[in-house]
């Protein structure tokens, strides 16, 4: 499907018992989760619900659909979404999937790493983008377990700066506005994530919003793919922190295409 | 380099022999051959020089610099790039690659259409874009020797139909305008690939520019890659001529991200 989200959604359906599997899952996602899941549920044989947000573009919503899941519409914020998530499971026993916050599925999001230090073994560091921190944290794990002293670093807009506040706070914090293009990035880290980001991730870089924009210029004109902006944050942070990666050999989780062509920022 | 120019490049080189390879190689081109050539001879140890005509984008200039050939630089015209190369093989022995109408250029483009048929064995029909007819009579040999009956189809802008044109009369045809966005597709057959393309191609699809936009849009969409309009092409001729195609396995040579994203049609 074009996004790391289907490692993670893979892994957490694999992960079910036989009983679960027979009552299905259920998301809240507007964007990638939600596919990941409907395409993962429809190749393991599972039912899949997903509660999308009124407001959600067509397009994402179609995709969910063609992948053959329920769609169950709420109010455009996270309580309403958390509650009709909640009334799908009391009414059907499925079992709630998180995009981020869950083990199976920061282990699932661990296998690019992995993959890529199988390739590419002696890479000094490896990035990628922070928002929901599932990608993160699989991603340090996997730089812990299979690099070799392979640091892991993270990328996140100076707008929603609310895991580069957390490793300094030692708390969770939240974002109180989430006025960036990186819009896979506006979520905050969770309870599960967050202990293993601490202790495993060697420091959140900010960027700018022009930065991100730049970068993601720079790779589609080099690698001639379609980098959305939440993932092109990583080569801005490269780009920035030139001092720090100086000599090194660098290891770029790159995923996401999900870019309106109708409105480019350049 | 991201372009099939390169394996006619390549194999060309491939073909000098000792004494030629000496005397290192030249080719005038304001796009991806030259930058084909001017990497092909460095990778294989020869100089190259590449005559380009003044008005070039910069961006090409400096990547053919960049890859260690020489740039001499000429009015803007066929005339004044010929005789610019000309000079240059009078005076260095280099030997002149032409970008479409030479056998072995021809034959390593045909390596695209080879490696896809070797992957998919039972294709009914491969489109390859028709400027200058090098890559459709490699496409089209390489139907006819490796594929499983399968046919070979051009597909070419409605704005610059020469090539549909010298299929009907019999001889080569040249465009008197070429307002396309396909800005690769401007060139005419030549004397060495147009007898393979008449003898070998089922036919030559024309499309309009706004079927070559869509089809662009379209590709980006859901490949997530950059592919430039003179590829897109393809696409555009398969949606408008779903009669011909219905029920067939096809195979479509995209090649090409030349894009500026300053000036995207959407």
């Amino acid at each position: 499907m074009g996004a790391f989200k289907m490692r993670g959604a893979v892994n957490a359906i694999h992960d079910l018992d036989p009983e679960q599997r027979k009552r299905g899952v259920v998301t809240h996602s507007s964007g990638n989760f939600g596919q990941a899941v409907a395409l993962a549920a429809k190749l393991m044989g599972l039912k899949a619900d997903v509660v999308m947000p009124l407001g959600t573009p067509k397009v994402k919503r179609d995709a969910v659909i063609n992948y053959g899941a329920k769609v169950t519409d709420c109010d455009p914020n996270l309580a309403a979404r958390e509650s009709a998530t909640r009334l799908i499971v009391e009414n059907t026993g499925a079992t709630a999937l998180h995009p981020s916050n869950s083990l199976p599925v920061i282990l699932g999001n661990a296998t690019a790493a992995m993959e890529l230090l199988e390739e590419v073994t002696d890479l000094d560091s490896v990035l990628c983008p922070v928002g929901g921190g599932g990608l993160l944290a699989g991603t340090a794990l996997a730089a812990l377990y299979f690099g070799q002293q392979c640091q892991c670093w993270g990328a996140e807009p100076l707008a929603v700066n609310d895991a580069y506040r957390s490793m300094i706070s030692g708390k969770i914090e939240i974002n109180k506005e989430t006025n960036t293009i990186a819009d896979g990035l506006k979520t905050n880290l969770g309870s599960v994530n967050f202990p293993i980001i601490k202790s495993t991730v060697s420091g959140i870089l900010l960027v700018e919003e022009s930065e991100i924009i730049a970068a993601m210029r720079l790779l589609w004109e080099r690698t001639k793919m379609i980098i959305e902006p939440s993932s092109a944050v990583v080569l801005a942070a490269v780009l920035k922190n030139s001092h720090i990666f100086k000599g090194q050999r660098l290891g770029l989780i790159l995923s996401g295409g999900n870019v309106d062509l109708g409105a480019l920022p350049f």
